[in-house]
């Protein structure tokens, strides 16, 4: 199984994705853990040149390039050996996220989005599991953790608004894929809602 | 003008790029004297991921993401912005060299490159110069170089030879757009050669 996690900021994403993971190894299954952008030393690479430097470093097209690029190193690399070894691949945001990120960036590069994924990727997940949360509920619990607080002021709270609508209909689009978990409670609340949603 | 020059390790483009830029700029127009991959400070430091550490650091489909990522960048920052101000830019390569490199690695590709070309890249130059030479000739020549010889070294000679083929093939493709130009002899004559090609 290729299983993606994808959120808001905050969501809990991160810490279900690596319970999700602990949770199949345990069954006695290979079960690799990764996370985009990276995963792959060469794609943790172009990672560095995405995360560093000022915000209106590169265009969103060469963001998107560079996503892309990151992605295909991850795929070939990391993913598509793993899943042909008969192991569980969880993984901590996917192509869905660029959909949804750079969609929002500008409407009209969501084309763009799709067709490089269709040339240079390909795969899809098997599952998606979206967390859902309201963008107020991720931030108060944020306070705890600097990363967070910072993309919601990088990003503003009313942009963690929008994320997260396109992720809810992007999941609509999708329901053979899609399955949305609902984010609010505690972490062992949530981890039991995600095995609760695996087929 | 948008000028590209194109051809193999040892041909010569980039000391006839400098004297036709030098030249341009003598008649008292803006001219912008550029190279691939780089040229832009973002597409600057993309090249060093591609052209540091082994030669399968990357898969040939990453490779084509990266260059097309530099290249967005390159003509978004740099190429666009001095077109614009009615400068001359002449390029020590473009898009063909990505088109023969590339192709040569896997001939599959070749559909790749074009349609992320026409999907990210779309401007081409007005005119593109391919110096061409005799991979014997260029690696005699390049002695007293070290850079071509590891090339030469890396690549072998036969691959300069296919390389070569591949940039004649591209010429006679588009023959409105280049001009073939006989890199032997002296880099004066050369430089005449490419003077009396000018439009």
């Amino acid at each position: 199984m290729f299983i993606s996690f994808e959120g808001i900021d905050g969501s809990g994403k991160s810490t279900q994705a690596r319970r999700l993971a602990a949770a199949l190894a345990e069954t006695g299954a290979e079960t690799l853990l990764t996370r985009e952008p990276g995963g792959s030393e060469g794609a943790e690479e172009i990672r560095r040149l995405l995360v560093e430097g000022r915000g209106e470093r590169w265009s969103p097209e060469t963001e998107l390039l560079l996503f892309t690029a990151a992605r295909r190193d991850h795929v070939e690399r990391l993913i598509r050996p793993a899943l042909a070894r008969g192991a569980h691949v969880v993984t901590d945001r996917f192509a869905d996220s660029t959909r949804v990120y750079q969609g929002l960036a500008r409407a009209d590069l969501r084309t763009l989005v799709e067709e490089l994924h269709r040339l240079t990727i390909g795969i899809e997940p098997d599952l998606t599991l979206l967390i859902d949360i309201d963008p107020a509920t991720a931030l108060a619990r944020g306070q705890a953790r600097g990363g967070v607080e910072d993309r919601f002021e990088t990003l503003g709270l009313d942009f963690q608004r929008r994320l997260r609508a396109g992720f809810l209909a992007l999941a609509a689009e999708n329901p053979a894929r899609f399955r949305t978990i609902d984010g609010s409670g505690s972490a062992d609340e949530v981890a039991a809602r995600v095995l609760a949603a695996l087929p």
